[in-house]
């Protein structure tokens, strides 16, 4: 593990990994593979390691609660990039293995939930181990544990293993969303098109306090993507808000609105702002650009002379 | 009319000379009485008075129009001071008249109609004259056109008449607020029991625009003492709105919800911020005080090193 | 008086003669000519009249005051109809009389008020008398009190008088609208184009019961085209508020948004539903049709068996 | 497995069946141990069971995911009870075993992190094994796979093991919530202390809609206990609201709350009215009660007669 460099969730070949390839691939060439989310974020922290690239959310399955809860409960780290990479399931096998020959198929449990009907329809006798990653799979079947495993195509290039089935996931579109996390204090120069997280912790835990809390963004004319509800871990009943929000922190509109959600709530945790990995400019109501944001303070700057 | 004085509305012996009275007794002494509302602000506005005091609100007959739509539609003045006065009338004559030998009143309107029930009982056969204020009713009877007046107990003081009975309004309690007005620029200090006046126009002319207005005080933890709608002039439908808070100019809370207001509308006239008459002090909310401002602020800052 | 017919505020040939003549040219035709807003709606409340026709709200001047009193603190009355007219001066004298011999004109204050430029430039010397009423003006006119009198059109024709001069309003567009006032009850079936016309007294004074109020018609998709304080009389900083929203009571989003005022609210009290003057039809959301709520009345019904 | 009975997730002696000893003692004697959850519901569904209890919810954990996308996704079952119940983790083995003759541990992997620290002071050198359930490693104790299990306390009574350490958990006063699953339909009578729970679509997916969704309660006086997203599959930033409130389907303020969410939502899944389990009485505030929803109803259908 170097020093100041970068890390991502491994074993080499997962899914992480392609998804730091497209993030930054000359970064990725010399990145270090962390064994799991935490021992990845700990490196983070102590400075061994400048950010790391780990999953976030699945559009079926939802949030990786290891990554959100580590960003809610560990020592603070900030978002500085987004990448949303397509999930793409390969059966992949030792050069020389042929489909008839497979006999004991390893992978990650969600793509075995994810594989099940081609499974049955091509590999109806295989046996089906469940592994701690998909990546860990490959890397048993280099080492000949297994005949075949379900994994990302780079995993197959990474452990030198061939491909035989591509694209064999039984819904197609499923995305996954990773993050880069890095220590707090930097924050990355405003796109026009930026997302900004954060974790709010309410005083009152009932609707009124919740519509406050949405209303800090909608009177600023911020538009919110996501609301995701944790438990605090205090007893039922007690829940914090994973908030993500189109704009950045640097824009008069969000700080405003992040200002006032300070002041209504028991907490809020910064997890950052960075550019959305779609790229699509938020689309911010005439009344809330930083344009409007200045004329009103002039105006009101003028009120006492 | 002396350059630099006060002015109120005239003439000698109005309720306005008595709220004077009560608001600046020193300056009362030299006050200058002025014939109508527009004759006080425009003296006003031309440097040659200070400031002037005005009637703006009854608690039985709402606004004041004439001040109002001076406010809304004139060149720009600012409240800097409020009076409330309880209205009290007395029934005045030249010295040794009777009251069986009262045949003529004069008064105001507003005064005709708040002694119907008194003048019923004690002067039924009495013929009732309306004048333009109570105060011009008192100097007619001074100069003997008329044998009564129904004013201020004030106007007998001023015009040398006497008062025949006192507290004669058909309903007790009736109050008048009146405002002092100066050119806009100087802002009273805060004093924690404060009222900020403003005049906004919506951009739209629907209930969600409303909405959005009040959400705006709403949000900051401003509370709103009152909301009048005048018609723009423009058309059946189309209105502005006067509206007056809890809170001072300097408070982060006011200043952020004035912003947001002027953000929001059309156009926002700014008309002051000064003591409340009653000073009662405003119930802040804990998450909206100047120090919880200053801490999200604080925190704000440090979130980007 | 005829029993069971129609009154106006009078004399004859007052604007609000003209609008009824528009409204209901037939029943014009009968129709008693009331000598002022109280007693017309005397009349009504008493049976000796089916409905009348007074002056509401004016573009420039806003409220008719002794209308929406009577409405707010007398007994109950409903709106049935509306209607608008555009206010119209002209200048009427005798037959013979030359505009250059008008040495005394009379007319209503708020005329003398909407014609001042006119005057000035073509009757500068000539002395302006105020009267009750144009049409008052018009038939002392008549009866050579005055020269001339400033009043709506239909006052020459009904006094036997000569427009010398049309148009002669310094701002035109002013629009004046007129309300048919009847006994509670029976409500003017809905036409897809109505208005409600409710008062509604808070509970609490404060901008957050004001936020409820509104949101009560907001939330159920109807829309408000009208809002007006009132003091209640009670004392400075106590309103009612006079709320005209696009709909008709036998809509279920109208009726559930009432239900929910009622709720909310001190004391609510009911105008009218009634054909809006304009005939433009309510946009109503795709959520708040009749269909929509007939369709989530039904799911709900099923959901207990 | 007897037609019409109740089900709970198995095997003997989880922390389920101990939920439904307290729920209902005479009914868990007979009832029939499910190997998963989906399987519980599917017999519920086909009738072969009457009612199955499932775990819902964990202080710690969070939402139990095979459940609530059961619930969401799978064909429409509603809760009729839920029952808390306190996690308490014990060390259990067969008769004759010492603590210090442990060498293999097995529990499921939430009991794993839940019991981490006593573990390490405990049995620092102990192999620990991840199983399907508590129970389960129960049943493999007794089958002399391993030396201990860490379950529920019942799980000792029900496999003829002997607890060898009792409140072994790291945290205390982790809480379970389970549920009781019924086909739609039957709705339990309303008891003043119910929960309602619904799933619901938003049509479109920002703050603003959340607001709308949110404010059908909250203007009602309907307060919410529970709001927790879920990814809906289609793709990232698509989700669905689970929303638990506290009130009951049959009470007016409910009904018109739900009407509400489902005009204004994609779709809208009613997931039943229960009981509390803490039988903590709703706050129903004065103008959202029954009462006051029959007064306002009345007033309105006096309002056309």
């Amino acid at each position: 593990m170097s020093g100041g460099g970068l890390g991502f969730l491994g074993p080499a070949g997962t899914f992480t990994e392609a998804a730091l390839r497209r993030l930054d691939p000359v970064a990725a060439e010399t990145a270090w593979a962390a064994p799991n989310v935490p021992a990845a974020l700990q490196a983070v922290r102590e400075g061994s390691l400048d950010a790391a690239l780990v999953p976030f959310e699945n559009s079926v399955e939802g949030s990786v609660s290891a990554t959100l809860d580590e960003l809610i409960r560990g020592e603070p780290l900030v978002i500085t990039a987004e990448v949303h990479v397509e999930v793409e399931f390969a059966l992949m096998a030792r050069s020389g293995t042929q489909l008839s020959a497979v006999r004991r198929v390893a992978t990650h449990p969600v793509a075995i939930a994810q594989t099940r009907e081609w499974l049955a329809a091509h590999l109806p006798d295989a046996e089906v181990i469940p592994e701690s990653s998909t990546a860990r799979a490959a890397v048993l079947v280099a080492a000949e544990v297994y005949d075949a495993a379900i994994a990302a195509p780079l995993a197959a290039e990474r452990h030198d293993l061939v491909v035989l089935e591509d694209g064999i996931a039984d819904r197609q579109g499923a995305v996954t969303r990773f993050i880069r996390l890095a220590r707090p204090g930097v924050v990355p120069e405003a796109t026009g098109a930026d997302v900004t997280t954060v974790v709010a912790y309410l005083r009152h835990n009932h609707a009124g306090a919740l519509l406050d809390l949405l209303n800090q963004f909608a009177m600023r004319g911020v538009d919110l993507v996501r609301l995701e509800s944790r438990p605090t871990g205090e007893a039922l009943g007690q829940y914090c808000f994973a908030i993500e929000a189109l704009g950045h922190l640097s824009e008069p509109r969000v700080a405003e609105a992040l200002a006032g959600l300070r002041r209504i709530c028991a907490d809020v945790r910064y997890l950052g702002s960075y550019p959305r990995a779609d790229g699509a400019p938020a689309a911010v109501p005439d009344v809330a650009t930083a344009a409007a944001y200045e004329e009103s303070r002039a105006w009101l700057d003028g009120l006492s002379r």
